[in-house]
């Protein structure tokens, strides 16, 4: 008896910016396999549940992919509903492909569900529309991080320079390169910038500026996740960050 | 006492696709402002409010948005719980900035809480990651629609084409011009293309291809809306449809 395997985005943080669907899944599972990115309070809808971290982080030591195909291949041929719960949406830089590859070769059953993504969070929570008519009407997500043993690629900031809009996904900790690799390309150095952090969580915030001021604004993150946004509809965030800023010297 | 205005992405369709947050503000609701394309399935779970419907769907007349923006205002000024549901994210494509702006100016808390964008929803669907490790590590949404009086602005193209993936939307009802202009400006005759349609409905379903077929495939749409993927992460998609063209003339 072959189980099923549910692969799902586990949104931002809080547990109610899960999908209903995706709720219903993680309190029916009978193993969860997760990112390093899944809040505890997602994993507490499932106290039932046999719960496997299997997350990579930026900087630490990453759980082999091949080793997550054959937990999750090994967790469901027992008849198990294996829940796979990755942060945000799991077919935005989620690394899907793989997984659903594996189970489809070992003949299990997958359904994939989707989260919200990171970005599109992040502008609900700074309040500001990702596409605002007459501003901007593309977006792109883009990540500027690169895998293992592949050569150094800044494709990424080609769409970064053509969209209005752009998120870039795991670049906050590379805020010297990005910056320098966008400005050389041609990007306003008073381009709009905002470094959202810890996005539907307890501690969320953001950092707001211009992308000349990325590097200086990066530095005062915190060890949470963050996602950068750039461009033109940000531009009210970054106005008054600049006013505050003048204020906070004035009042030195 | 003034309300409180609750702008809510409300997905691709199913309800169960909502965010647990936005389907229990569904519940709690007085007012609900919804588009044409929030399912009845995802009204019926406020059987309390007063619903009102103010969409806007392509090619038909659209309700003014300075009547929906009045019209919020005047919902939330007796206290009443305002839930303002558009279909996907209001961040995305959603004309989110002017309402936000509206609210704001009538001085009325107004809470943004973000929904599955149709892109991302249909990548669950078709089963097929937006973003595949050494095909595709930028992504992006773009609109050729454009607004009533605007020049014939084809920036949404450099996008398009600069980016790996895209998902285009409201522009299946414009095959022809969408394959034209992506086309001269140097994509391929032969990359993948997907229409998804009523994603997240019980008719979902889709149309894989390639660009320059992409007119005959649109012609087989229906009148639920689609989104139009592009990019080469979607070849197993199109060869199998390839495939299957190919048996249907053998057996015809």
């Amino acid at each position: 008896m072959s189980g099923k395997v549910y692969l799902v985005g586990a949104g931002p943080g809080s547990a109610d910016l899960l999908t209903v669907r995706a709720a219903r899944l993680i309190e029916q599972a009978d193993v969860i396999l997760h990112d390093a990115l899944v809040c505890q309070e997602v994993l507490d809808l499932a106290p039932q549940a046999r719960k496997i971290l299997v997350g990579k982080r930026a900087g630490q030591v990453s759980t082999d992919q091949g080793f997550i195909n054959r937990l999750l291949v090994a967790s469901a041929k027992d008849g198990s509903i294996v829940v796979r719960l990755k942060g945000g949406d799991p077919m935005v830089f989620g690394r899907a492909h793989e997984e659903i590859l594996a189970c489809q070769k070992a003949g299990l059953d997958i359904e994939i569900v989707p989260g919200i993504t990171t970005a599109v969070a992040a502008a609900a929570q700074i309040g500001t529309s990702l596409t605002r008519r007459g501003v901007s009407r593309s977006l792109a997500f883009v990540t500027p991080t690169i895998a293992k043993g592949s050569q150094n690629d800044t494709s990424w900031a080609d769409v970064a320079v053509a969209s209005q809009t752009c998120a870039i996904y795991m670049g906050a900790g590379q805020a010297d390169s990005v910056r320098d690799t966008l400005m050389t390309r041609g990007l306003r150095a008073d381009l709009p910038v905002v470094l959202v952090h810890d996005v539907g969580r307890p501690n969320a915030g953001h950092i707001a500026g211009h992308l000349n001021e990325l590097p200086a604004l990066a530095q005062n993150l915190g060890t949470g996740p963050a996602i950068l946004l750039i461009g033109d509809v940000f531009a009210d965030l970054s106005s008054h960050a600049a006013i505050d800023q003048l204020n906070s010297v004035r009042h030195a």
